[in-house]
């Protein structure tokens, strides 16, 4: 399983913004609908092995984590727009304790960034860093968890709680890449690892 | 100069469709305009030595070229709905012979796949086919153009009017992605080759 977490620090976690708007009053939401589309589309079908949890930390219900689960989605769109649909209806959704799902392998909770952290401390973290070992060294073991910021870089608070972990450093060239393309080249790494 | 031409088979031509319905009514515009953002979006700039030329090929007005040109955009936003609008405005544009350039950076032009084909073959032509060689093995020469299709492979023509410029025939990994995705996939090649 390949896990991705990205920490929206101000996409909204209330259901109320319009889909027209979701670069702006939703909170840079738009970061976060592009990493779904990163995380699961091929030319002809799903990533059903990658898991995407999207931290959504903006506004009063803050916060809740949209987690998108590759091998039960359906309903995923490519374009911005009705992803941003699906993550609305999610966040509609009325949470208490645990998950509640939304649709098929879309799940919402309100767990917080160190939540989700604590819940995944067993996999192999991954924090992708600029000055961590180039991504084409690394040794990709079954079951890893990628650790990214939205479009602004992790808090000190965050990055406190991902190394506690003990992570993996990893960078993916020489230029800094907005996260959804952070995305695209793990997957093409993993991919010629496994060569399917 | 980075070049990348994008065959879009179904992507209107005109610029009557609405910014709520670029993944349908637009012909899969929507495809087109991650294109744009997979092409010019760095964390904290804009690639500058990129060049996007989108073949709209659907509806009445076609074929349409919309080019970018990294070193003089403005008014680029990563979201799909303002590139669109972007988009949309140069295809609002009276257009006889020749370009007329929209906003900075954005071109409109009658020219057909083929037009920009012959207008390009003076550089080195990569065309990226699953059965090339791994883009990782490639020399990259300073000035190159990738050529793509946008969720359609090139038509049998096409694909003769660029085998014809005798291009180099590159994969990027196992599995088949979007054309998007591919093209991050070059450009971090790209980078590594260029390490600034």
């Amino acid at each position: 399983m390949i896990r991705f977490v990205v920490a929206g620090h101000r996409a909204t976690a209330s259901g109320d913004f319009k889909l027209d708007d979701i670069a702006g009053g939703a909170g840079r939401l738009d970061v976060l609908v592009r990493c779904v589309n990163s995380s699961f589309f091929l030319s002809h079908s799903i990533r059903t092995d990658v898991e995407l949890y999207l931290v959504l930390q903006g506004g009063p219900e803050a916060p809740k984590t949209v987690r998108f689960s590759g091998s039960e989605l359906r309903y995923l769109n490519p374009d911005e727009r009705s992803t941003a649909s699906l993550i609305r209806n999610a966040l509609l959704k009325k949470v208490k304790d645990g998950e509640v799902r939304s649709s098929p392998g879309v799940y919402v909770s309100k767990r917080s960034f160190f939540d989700i952290i604590d819940h995944l401390r067993d996999t192999t973290i991954v924090y992708l860093k600029e000055d961590g070992t180039d991504v084409r060294e690394m040794a990709f073991p079954e079951d890893v968890t990628f650790i990214l910021g939205d479009d602004r870089d992790l808090t000190p608070d965050e990055e406190e709680a991902v190394m506690a972990c003990g992570p993996s450093k990893i960078c993916l060239g020489p230029i800094s890449l907005h996260a959804d393309h952070c995305m695209i080249v793990v997957l093409n790494e993993v991919d010629r690892r496994r060569i399917i």
